[in-house]
């Protein structure tokens, strides 16, 4: 299993690795195990703000690879994290207007590597990711990022709308992607701009929404009901990117 | 699995699709089994210009659901091909220009899901693939393209190359995707237009691209090599139905 890798199982590993100041995407307890080592380990956890998921013990057997997992699971990121400010210096750095990527729930790893790919040849100087109901940047999300992974930060927050909020004080837009927003090509997108974009099957969350200034609605004539979440991202992100281009020419 | 439907498999079966006329993707026969009944079956798939492959035991039976093969495996295309005309067709009763979609060597079944879904929103009139060294229209592509197989007409041709001669003969230009190849906002993509996309490992070929008109490249900022083969597509699609959109509005 590609997987095992960044599985870390048993109670001394899965607390020496928060020691270590590993990053753990999930820590999974066995339910109702909470004496011994486990108190500390659930301490660690705590102070790490890691999410936290007791389950049976067919489940731990399952995700478990040695068999020997003494009650606890831990899956690990297999890339770090970045903070909030890389972005930011990112941006400097290029003399650019800061463009970022907000991802609201995105399950599927080859949706998130690839518009991690995306995300790099678009010139986003980062994406910002929530800690829980979506995929952290596993081993599979970095393989569809053919390698992108290495040069976008990727920063994962508790709270997306708190993160947007403290954002917008520091002059970014908002613009939602949404089906039914006015059509992208009649909105000015130049400028610090952040672009938010939900899950396939939830799209962007209403508290979420509500905090931005924009939607924008890609201009849809067929028959069905969506795009795929990563050919959005990627149809938008270009939009914002000929402006940007467009801005410069005049 | 779910390929497993889209199998036949052992002479009597496959010689009856045939005659029921099934459009039938590819045919592996045993390496040296030319006699007998299997006499007719090739002769059939001859008729059908059905590409043909001759494999050892061992694949067959790794093909084979069954494990009764008798020497011949079929695999089915989970949804019909259509024609050159219904294209133009579709063109027509929308009283728009032709837009084509020209896809050279798509192997994932995932990518080219993922393009008849955004060829089916962007409002591409038809989609063309050739017959060898590419994905037809398997289950999995069904089920990535989210329904949009039921609407976008997908033509399966012995030899791109010339079809793409037929089709200039017919008014269409042609433009193909090339990262080395003037930035997409800079051109004039209006009129009866032809997109051409290559596979993500190889590109275009050499031949088709001598046949294009232009070539068109999407602005890429980033430090790794190039886009998801779909998402690419996606952002081609959507500049020129934005170029499109702006005709129409003048």
């Amino acid at each position: 299993m590609e997987y095992e890798e960044f599985t870390i199982e048993g109670r001394n590993a899965v607390l020496e690795a928060f020691r270590a100041g590993k990053t753990i995407d999930k820590l999974f307890v066995l339910e109702g195990c909470k004496e011994g080592s486990m108190q500390t380990i659930l301490k660690e956890a705590k102070k790490a703000g890691t999410v936290l998921q007791f389950v049976k013990k067919e489940r731990l057997d399952k995700l478990s690879e040695t068999g020997k997992h003494q009650g606890v699971v831990a899956s690990l990121a297999a890339y770090e994290y970045a903070e909030l400010e890389d972005i930011f210096k990112k941006a400097e750095e290029k003399g650019e207007q800061p463009f970022v990527l907000i991802l609201d729930g995105i399950e599927d790893p080859h949706n998130l590597g690839a518009m991690i790919r995306t995300a790099n040849q678009a010139g986003i100087h980062g994406i910002i990711i929530p800690k829980r109901r979506a995929v952290g940047l596993t081993a599979a999300v970095a393989k569809t990022s053919a390698g992108a992974i290495n040069y976008v930060p990727v920063v994962r927050v508790a709270n997306l709308v708190n993160t947007v909020k403290e954002l917008k004080k520091r002059g970014l837009w908002f613009v939602c992607a949404d089906m039914q927003g006015t059509v992208m090509y009649d909105l000015d997108l130049k400028g610090p701009i952040g672009l938010v974009i939900g899950s396939e099957g939830e799209g962007v969350s209403h508290l979420l929404k509500e905090q931005c200034d924009f939607t924008a609605g890609i201009p849809m004539k067929g028959e069905i009901d969506s795009l795929n979440a990563s050919v959005a991202m990627g149809i938008l992100s270009y939009e914002i990117v000929r402006q940007r281009l467009a801005g410069e020419s005049l």
